[in-house]
């Protein structure tokens, strides 16, 4: 909601003003002035949708006796890292996509003085999270886990983003399974799980049983989220999803052209060739015909219900007490809110 | 020494054999076959020295009843850590500056199958560092340590890559102090202090005192090797500097030209502005003649003189016992080899 991703933002100056005095002790030049710019231009907009799970989250965990000012902020904080670092992949994700907006700016790479400096300033970010991560929850007895969580979603999500990059620039060579690495590596991991399994952390959780259930279901939602996030882009209006859906017009639609290459015939394939990827009017309705020809809307529900049956089981039969209310409560706010539209890379 | 390297070297196809292994837990597609053919691709040649300063420092500050081979690995894989944080600045670098050949071959960045996915592969070197410090470091009391060093000298890296980056691209607009903040963060900071910081970590020193004197010491020491560098690249012919010195062609020279707009008067500048950064015989020619008319060597003789003065000081009164002997030892190795030269981004 906004009012969650307000009280988010409110952290942000805050954090702005500790890198920069981070930055100052090495630079004696602009005494850190360049880390307050960078992130000032590429931080604001967007949902920070998995910075602010992680934050809800850790409320929603932390017994109520726990819930001081101090700990809350600790919650803040540790939702911050988890944004910075999706907020990395987001840079790096413009770059190798030659994307031109962000966020209605340019792209931080394409501003002549950054020239060929962005990478680099990625690594600031990325590095100046953990600087940020061990000033303020350096102390903490669970530290060691946060860290090796961040570690290792940075790992799958850039994994994911060089599959994703190899195999995804022709369309009609997909496949599920080459769909599901994808968005398991590079989005569903670090958008979904990640950010529960460090507010659990943070919580106090340490049993790795736990762990275990929530990575499946967190994957199992993020996925859920993904694909109903594909489809909409082409299928619903804009009133709905709140944003000017390109994907059929720039060809970077995902689940649903997946789905269409499996149920396809040649016939109907050779003509999407021709459609997809165009920016008129024309091409733009000949492609969602097509997917309509295989009967998408159909196929979209009954899979939909599936996941969502299987999701439900599965909390059901393996989740228990605040955790399960956790699941409970995600699944809500992620199924209902296209709000939350754009977090994916 | 060559043998060193060697060694050093030995180890390389087991780590790439773990982070494929790695890869491959999360890419069903090529099974991790990108990170060993990156690595492949990117890592041999090169002189290895920070790593190689980290294992031998390790080597000689262990006590000798604890060389077991157990040990002794651990020192090697910590080594291989500092040079892939180092191999990801030189990619990054390559990227910032727009070279082209790095080690014989063609930038990483340059290849067409790559396109715009090296910042990408850059993060997966970098994160698989820290996956594979975990892996087998990860059980040892030091390991927090580890970790936080590592970061800091990527932060100081980048941070340093950022300043050299944006303000040394007008040569004739330098100053000592910018020099200074350069060095000491993109290069000094990584390639000798944090080698031998590490490499006492490992080797069970906790006392931070010590760490402080290192650090001052081995920045100096850095920044001696530095200059030496930039000098040689100049004024010592390739035989004794076993590279292909182009500096001053391309304009990249930096303490040098440092030190001749301290003191050249402004006719002098004028004709330095007209012949720098060109590449022919007679420019190179006449950019050595004003750096004479200035008497150069004079200064840096004098210069280094003063350097190696303070640094013996400083380690005759604030170190003692085998701390004293490495920094002896790394002296005679950095300054009297140039064996070493181009571990510099």
């Amino acid at each position: 909601s906004n009012e969650k991703r307000e009280q988010f933002m409110s952290y942000f100056p805050e954090i702005v003003q500790q890198l920069e005095e981070r930055a100052s002790t090495l630079d004696d030049i602009e005494n850190g002035r360049h880390v307050r710019e960078f992130l000032e231009y590429i931080i604001p907009g967007g949902t920070k949708y998995a910075g602010i799970v992680t934050v809800e989250t850790y409320k929603m965990l932390l017994p109520k006796e726990q819930h001081t000012p101090e700990n809350i902020k600790l919650g803040y904080y540790l939702g911050w890292c988890v944004e910075f670092l999706v907020e990395h992949v987001v840079l790096i994700d413009d770059l190798m996509d030659e994307g031109t907006i962000r966020r209605n700016k340019r792209c931080w790479y394409l501003l002549e003085k950054n020239h060929n400096g962005a990478p680099n300033d990625g690594c600031i970010l990325e590095s100046g999270m953990y600087y940020f991560l061990r000033k303020n929850l350096g102390h903490l007895k669970c530290f060691p886990q946060l860290v090796q969580y961040l570690c290792e979603a940075g790992y799958s999500c850039y994994y994911g983003q060089y599959i994703d990059k190899k195999y995804s620039n022709d369309p009609f060579n997909t496949s599920p399974k080459l769909y599901k690495t994808i968005v398991q590596n590079a989005s569903t991991y670090i958008v979904s799980y990640v950010p529960v399994l460090l507010a659990m952390t943070l919580a106090g959780y340490t049993d790795i049983e736990k762990f275990n259930n929530a990575k499946s279901i967190m994957s199992q939602l993020g996925f859920y989220y993904l694909i109903e996030n594909d489809y909409m882009d082409i299928f619903s209006d804009i009133s709905l999803k709140k944003k000017d859906g390109r994907d059929a017009q720039t060809g970077r639609t995902r689940w649903p052209i997946v789905v269409f290459m499996e149920r396809a015939n040649q016939e109907q394939k050779l003509r999407m060739k021709e459609h997809y990827g165009k920016d008129t009017v024309e091409d733009v309705a000949e492609v969602k015909k097509l997917m309509e020809e295989i009967h998408i809307h159909d196929i979209y529900h009954d899979y939909m219900a599936g996941l969502y049956y299987k999701l439900m089981q599965d909390i059901e039969e393996n989740s228990y007490g605040e955790l399960k209310e956790v699941y409970l409560k995600l699944i809500n706010t992620m199924t209902c809110s296209l709000d939350a539209g754009g977090v994916f890379p």
